[in-house]
């Protein structure tokens, strides 16, 4: 492929292709041994050359794999063999209106340098994936991200308000904007919100903001089994909603403590962490209230804590989860979900499927909306081992497939995990989906081989 | 069109063709004066009756309407001569799990129905159109329906979990589910919700639902000037998320007033009705900050109240004001909305608009979200009159546009008002909107001249 065209078509700069360079850009976080090598990385300035660079791929049929930061666990990003890699990591922009309580934002800007600028107005901006300093809010759009305060304020599609998109053909369109409230047409914005980059590349977002979150207090408990923890969640979640409600199993549990040293109790089949963000005493009442709750289920351990810094040192030893895990062996990520009642269900029969195929699996999770992280560790050097390390893979989505539940609650289908996607959604909506996707994209040049 | 092999396909009694049965559903509360006369209405008893009904039209090319309960105000469940008028008045089942927090609910159960039955599990359905006790839940998931706490909990697309729907040709699919996080494929769910019937016929809602509201704080305040009024309002969001922030102007205040008799000042230019449903005392701390927030713009009078019968009983003066206007003479609907900030140029420029028009436009809003509902008032035996109503109609959308705001903030665009729908969203947006509405629905059979 001649890339002169392109090249000329784009500022100075924009277009890279030494080996080196696209190197890094080969894989996202999953870290897909069957990443292809693309042909160019285009680091756009702005929308126009994300225009210019779809409307050239769309002529010469280029496959264009849109990519924000990079930090996807499902292999959403992973280059295409002779396709253009689109980062929009130069495109930082951010404009706040403390009125509206809205935000427009480049989408190259990370999740926690969205959080940090309006919270400067003491404005909130809520889905919190553990990867905050590390993702884009425009793959966060792009995957509908989740995190650890969905189970209270919801995921990143009840946070997008409107949005810039370029299709496939390179047209720019809005969508939506700032109103709270707006009927003229289909859903479009909402339509766009986790589409992957298969429909289009968000180029702006118009995020929604809440006032800044109140002073926390959190509860710890240490569980010696995990249906005592799983009974635990479902009393909290029973009682009131929590504004965080997070799970790790005693794999993970040792993980951040080898890292930490905060004295997690490494005996313990889980830990819960649990945060109530209620005004005022309002707090403590529920800190109690679910204080109550584990200690009901069998908790050998729990306590509550009113001072933020040593909440936050909890929930930051819950976010480092992933990355302690992964100093043990190679990941395989799992995301799945089921509906709350079958998480008990979920995480013996995860016990189970790693005892029958000899990999450590460590479970964490999002406990109170359902939504796990089973870590397969694996040596990918040991092909056997890998082997079975992809069997569990497997046999965990279809065991979330049989209890109602979904192979991703918040990481996306990708790569990875598209050939389960029939099984969740069956043939009709699978064929519902290629049918948008041919309306939007018939030539297929967008992210190809993702969710499809 | 011969009916004989539909009527034989459906239960007994599904297909109605008396006449004066159909002229029952040639329109919906807008009352277009232009509907056509339907060739039957089909009742459908379940989700294989909508099937059974759409296999037959795709076939045979017959449109078809569907409909709720009939309320909705911009003509998307107005008939069409020669079509279909498909029913969901008989699919009235619900299941509740409170574990979960979510119901499972026919498209024909009203609003209201939904709401009491989840009460009896402490649970509660926040969306609340002022129609609450005559619109179905599958009409409001097809318009994405609003109403009076939408300024704090947000639209019914914040609330529909999963569905079933039918597509144009009969096929039934399901669409998510009981998860509050699921990012498995594209959000198709998202995407039905606010279609109003032109991409699929919804058969089954799954929803999520909160813990019943605690009782609540009721803020009423009175205004000399429509300008003081909408300071008030940018005062009040500027402090706090209220849970209700309902205006009235001069016009709404004596119709409302002429009926229920409750002592509202007729001399005032504006009524503010706000709430806070705040935990413990936090809602009289709320309820004095609007209160001062009110009094700093210039009220003329403002006052509080923590009884629940009497926060009720405004909160049910405001939610009357459509009906009570509606006797001053027949009513074009407006459903415009801006960002917030403009509210005081719609508003003043509204006036402008009646002014200029000769026409009577009474102005309630939910204020809050910026969303306004302007009702002009007109005799449509008097073609002078009806001709500067309809001037008016389209001026103020118009404006709203050009103040950066929305056609429609929650009534939908239905046939009232698609022809301004291109100078919201542009020729780009329209031609997207095709696409999607071409691939789903071909033959172009499901509510044919609604939205396109
Ligand atoms: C340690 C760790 C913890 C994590 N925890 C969470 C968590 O708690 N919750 C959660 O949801 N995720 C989590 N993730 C996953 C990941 O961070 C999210 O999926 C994130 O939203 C990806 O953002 P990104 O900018 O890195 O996107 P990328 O990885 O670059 O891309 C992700 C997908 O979005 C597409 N995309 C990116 N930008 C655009 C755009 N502008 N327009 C169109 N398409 C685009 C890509 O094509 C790809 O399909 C975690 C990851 C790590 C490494
Ligand atoms: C006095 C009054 C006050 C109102 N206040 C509000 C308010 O505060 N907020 C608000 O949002 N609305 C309000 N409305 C408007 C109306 O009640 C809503 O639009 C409501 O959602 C319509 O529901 P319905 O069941 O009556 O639908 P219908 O009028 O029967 O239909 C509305 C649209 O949805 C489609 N539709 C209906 N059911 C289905 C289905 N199962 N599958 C697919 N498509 C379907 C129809 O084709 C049509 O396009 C008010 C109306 C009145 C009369």
């Amino acid at each position: 492929m001649d890339l002169r065209e392109l090249i000329d078509l784009l500022p100075t700069g924009a277009v890279l292709t030494y080996p080196d360079v696209l190197a890094g850009y080969r894989q996202d976080w999953a870290k897909d041994p069957a990443a292809g090598t693309p042909l160019a990385v285009v680091r756009a300035t702005g929308t126009a050359d994300v225009s210019t660079t779809l409307r050239w791929a769309d002529e010469h049929r280029v496959p264009v794999v849109p990519r924000g930061a990079g930090s996807g666990l499902s292999g959403g990003a992973t280059a295409v063999d002779g396709g253009i890699v689109l980062s929009t990591e130069r495109m930082r922009g951010i404009s706040i209106d403390p009125v509206t309580r809205t935000a427009v934002a480049g989408p190259g800007l990370l999740n926690a340098e969205v959080k940090r600028a309006v919270a400067e107005h003491g404005l909130w901006y809520p889905p919190d994936p553990s990867s905050f300093e590390m993702c884009s809010i425009g793959g966060n759009a792009a995957t509908n991200a989740g995190g650890l305060c969905c189970v209270k304020y919801g995921v990143t599609t009840d946070y997008v308000l409107g949005m810039e998109v370029v299709l496939a053909d390179g047209t720019a369109v809005r969508l939506g904007g700032p109103r709270l409230k707006d009927s003229a047409g289909l859903s479009l914005t909402k339509m766009f919100v986790g589409s992957e980059g298969t429909l289009g590349v968000i180029t702006e977002l118009t995020l929604r903001l809440l006032p800044a979150q109140p002073v926390q207090s959190t509860v710890v408990a240490s569980f010696a089994t995990l249906t005592a923890a799983t009974e635990a969640i479902l009393a909290v979640t029973g009682a009131l909603r929590p504004a965080m409600l997070e799970f790790m199993d005693t794999v993970a549990i040792n993980a951040v403590e080898d890292e930490l040293r905060m004295g997690l109790d490494r005996d313990a089949a889980a830990l819960l962490v649990a945060r109530s963000d209620a005004p005022g005493d309002h707090a403590a009442q529920e800190a109690r209230i679910m204080l109550e709750a584990c200690r009901a289920a069998g908790a050998t351990e729990a306590f509550h804590t009113a001072d933020p810094e040593e909440g936050e040192a909890f929930t930051a030893a819950r976010r480092y989860a992933i990355p302690a895990v992964e100093r043990l062996g190679p990941l395989l990520l799992e995301d799945v979900g089921v509906p709350l009642p079958r998480l008990g269900d979920l995480v013996t029969g995860i016990a189970g499927i790693a005892r029958r195929n000899d990999v450590t699996v460590s479970v964490i999770a999002h406990a109170g909306d359902g939504n796990t992280h089973p870590l397969i560790v694996h040596d990918p050097a040991d092909p056997d081992e890998t082997e079975r390390a992809h069997r569990a893979f497997g046999e965990i989505m279809e065991l979330a497939i049989a209890l109602g539940g979904t192979i991703t609650g918040e990481h996306g289908v990708g790569r990875l995990k598209k050939a389960w996607l029939p099984n969740q959604l069956g043939p009709e909506v699978m064929d519902l989906t290629r049918r948008i996707k041919d309306a939007l994209d018939p030539h297929g040049i967008l992210n190809p081989g993702a969710i499809l």
